[in-house]
């Protein structure tokens, strides 16, 4: 099934898109911001993530034959088209032009801030907007997920493996690419090491030791055949008597001029266990091998793990991580916020709500951020339109009674950079391995507090004071259009 | 990107096959099942789904040039291959061979019971695990949710709109598809339409709106343009005014000959603000005007508003729905059950667990459902090889001494049937209407109890007598292998 087709989106799209085309304004401008309302598992950061693959959807951009066949067989209510003959013919001929500013991939982000930016016709950025949600929504909440494992395991290196239980096999992919950005060092899923050249690892499961008579033959045999790949897991039946098979077949495996990479604990007490089978792995002079620990762990647990002095060095992530686990889907939401009109000046928008945080920010928005000594220190949500002072007064998104002045002498950057000009893609995205790379450099930007995992301490990221100013007089405004 | 293919899998599944063939039993027969431990949702059923996806996935199953090259590409952690070029040849002209039994979708199940049970050589079925695993993992998963959302929708239309939150464009598609086996009667996401042949449902947005000037104008022209696909969204700006002005445009729209389909709301008190649109409407005489409600709705909102008399028709629903929203992931797992030794007998097999839910079930498995008076009365798994008896006393999975004898005169079905064999495909799937349809008619003879949202009744699901107390001995022995 081909993914990267214009059909992937919510019909409502495609039904504004013929009201527009038929009122006329087609064409007229309008821009669209993507962000998020909260930041996901009650931490202190989200990281962005999906660019990549948001690129890949919006080249596909375009409505080929069996698309429109299929469209013109909609019905409405009364039996008759949906669609007239005339707008199918319209988005035969449609193909992507807008603008699009995004942050990089690996970026830290909070919330109101546009992780992406939709410039152009509104019938076109309306109908980008369940794809690029869907694909930015899902890999930021795993990229940010991975970032908190990471960050728990505190250097350790992190597997994923998640694929059976990810949602759908596009999906696991995904997750193995966002989990990497985010920290992961590698995945078990060998379709995402092929398709985006992460690492893979991988040794054996339960069914191999099932399969032999004893546990010993299972493990003499994967030597055997795979000396140099020798992750024995040990609890088949048990576990510390698990350990000693294990060790006994990695000093034979030493006298053949190999060495075993270590076991894997994948059920038990992981504490216990793995401070047990450190004392037999080096009682036997295997002090180089690893213990691997799995069994639903998440970052929480490992942080526990951890406190508890558990000798674990590899964690093998899985279902918490490729699904976000306590925290399933992030809220992105795809606003409009300005529409151009026809005497070719920007008129801001806003929807307002009974629920006051999905009142939506207006203008053409862009994302400062602040950095001194070496911390990141507030960012500000603009009106480019208007411009960002420094320092500049940053408003809290839910109460503007709560004011923070960037400091003296910070230095700034803006996180949105182009990315299509006129529906041409500019510049080179980054490789995966420099995402990641980013995530990392960005976390060592943050104050500690903020990347602890209960109750964070809330890093300052709202709307430029005059930005602020503007939407409140809006609000007063339309309240009662 | 391509997902029916063997890559799709985790890389422990490949160098376990490298160790099949190196031992030489690659071709050893060994029979696997997939089934869950634990019930999603703290609910009281299942609905198996995702067979159809699976089927497709293998029927790709063939390694391709490219991937023979990429798995050549790896390495162990001496930098030399992983995989010997012997194997990678033989890994060229495997094809499946398999037999496979499966759980028809829509078919309600229960914990420990096979959804899908694979015969055939050890190493297709090992190859085979991680995507049969993900596949069915997530549509029982989605499945199962849409079923309790449409149970506490209490026959009123539920619409999935879950694309934007979803975990990635495929895992939208194949959630799309598993919703509607549950009970959806429509989704929102184009693509799942196309390719699944679900009724596709939109009407507008909130951006809608904003673009114009007035909430006026905005519904006029929708109107104008969709006349038979008016759903107005009144929440953008003051939601009871909205109400008043969907109703002016929906008598406009009359007196030109169509009739407004309703309205939807999508924040605010759900109860009250329904109650209130609804005389709104009744008295403008637009009382066959529907009122759709969304704003991350689940079943026990649903509940919870259809208690306080909420006026509500159709329930549109997204995130909670396509993610599974409280559990994301339905932990199937897929175990060996026999071996054939090379006598020509089957021989069980089992895993202990530190932890005795993670002990597995030996045998080659089958479920009898026992029927009585149109209610399903409880279901025996058992050995194949030795039969089940009738009545047939069923052993609790967790604590032998509760058991439970089927009543006499009862009627029974074996829920596991035939889909592959000796890698042929046998018979016709059912249709996604059929499947959907199945699932209604199999959750009518559940006691409603059951069905319960909150702590429901425990079907009586568990192993037949003989096959209990094999499991039990096995335990014994193998307990310090």
């Amino acid at each position: 099934m081909q993914t990267n087709t214009p059909l992937l989106t919510d019909l409502y799209q495609l039904t504004m898109a013929a009201g527009y085309w038929k009122a006329g304004h087609a064409r007229q401008e309008a821009v669209f911001h993507l962000f998020f309302r909260r930041l996901p598992f009650a931490g202190g950061y989200a990281v962005a993530a999906g660019l990549a693959d948001a690129v890949e959807w919006l080249k596909g951009f375009k409505f080929e034959a069996g698309d429109l066949e299929y469209l013109a067989t909609l019905q409405g209510r009364d039996q008759r088209p949906l669609f007239e003959p005339g707008f199918l013919d319209y988005l035969g001929g449609l193909h992507w032009e807008c603008d699009v500013d995004a942050v990089p991939e690996g970026t830290v982000v909070f919330p109101h801030e546009p992780l992406l930016r939709v410039r152009g016709p509104v019938i076109q950025g309306q109908l980008a907007e369940t794809a690029l949600l869907n694909i930015i929504n899902f890999q930021t909440l795993i990229a940010t997920k991975a970032a908190r494992v990471c960050e728990a395991a505190a250097g350790d290196e992190v597997m994923e493996f998640g694929l059976r239980r990810a949602q759908g096999p596009f999906g696991a992919v995904m997750a193995s690419r966002a989990a990497f950005i985010g920290g992961a060092t590698s995945t078990s899923n060998v379709l995402a090491g092929r398709v985006h050249g992460i690492p893979v690892r991988g040794t054996h499961a339960h069914s191999w030791v099932m399969s032999f008579d004893t546990e010993q033959e299972a493990f003499a045999a994967y030597a055997e055949a795979l000396p140099n790949n020798c992750i024995f897991l040990v609890d088949t039946f048990d576990t510390l008597q698990g350990v000693r098979h294990a060790a006994e077949i990695g000093l034979r495996l030493r006298a053949a001029g190999h060495e075993m990479v270590g076991i894997r604990l994948d059920s038990g007490d992981l504490a216990w266990l793995s401070i047990e089978a450190r004392r037999i792995l080096d009682e036997a002079g295997l002090d180089k091998a690893v213990i691997v620990a799995s069994n639903d762990l998440d970052e929480h647990l490992i942080e526990s793990l951890k406190h508890q002095g558990a000798r674990i060095n590899v964690w093998g992530v899985g279902t918490q991580m490729v699904t976000g686990g306590d925290q399933p889907a992030l809220g992105g939401v795809y606003k409009l916020g300005a529409v151009r009109k026809t005497d070719g000046t920007w008129q801001s928008k806003i929807k307002i709500s009974e629920q006051s945080a999905k009142t939506s920010n207006p203008g053409i928005q862009q994302v400062r951020r602040f950095t001194f000594n070496g911390e990141f220190r507030g960012d500000a949500i603009y009106d480019e339109l208007h411009g960002c002072g420094d320092p500049v007064e940053i408003v809290h998104p839910a109460d503007p009674t709560r004011l923070k002045t960037t400091p003296e002498g910070a230095t700034h950057e803006d996180l949105l950079q182009p990315v299509f000009r006129a529906g041409e893609l500019v510049g080179r995205l980054p490789t995966l391995v420099e995402s990641q790379r980013r995530c990392r450099e960005q976390l060592r930007h943050l104050h500690p507090t903020i990347k602890r995992l209960l109750h964070p301490h809330e890093y300052p990221a709202g709307l430029e004071h005059g930005l602020a100013q503007q939407k409140a007089r809006m609000i007063q405004e339309n309240r009662h259009l």
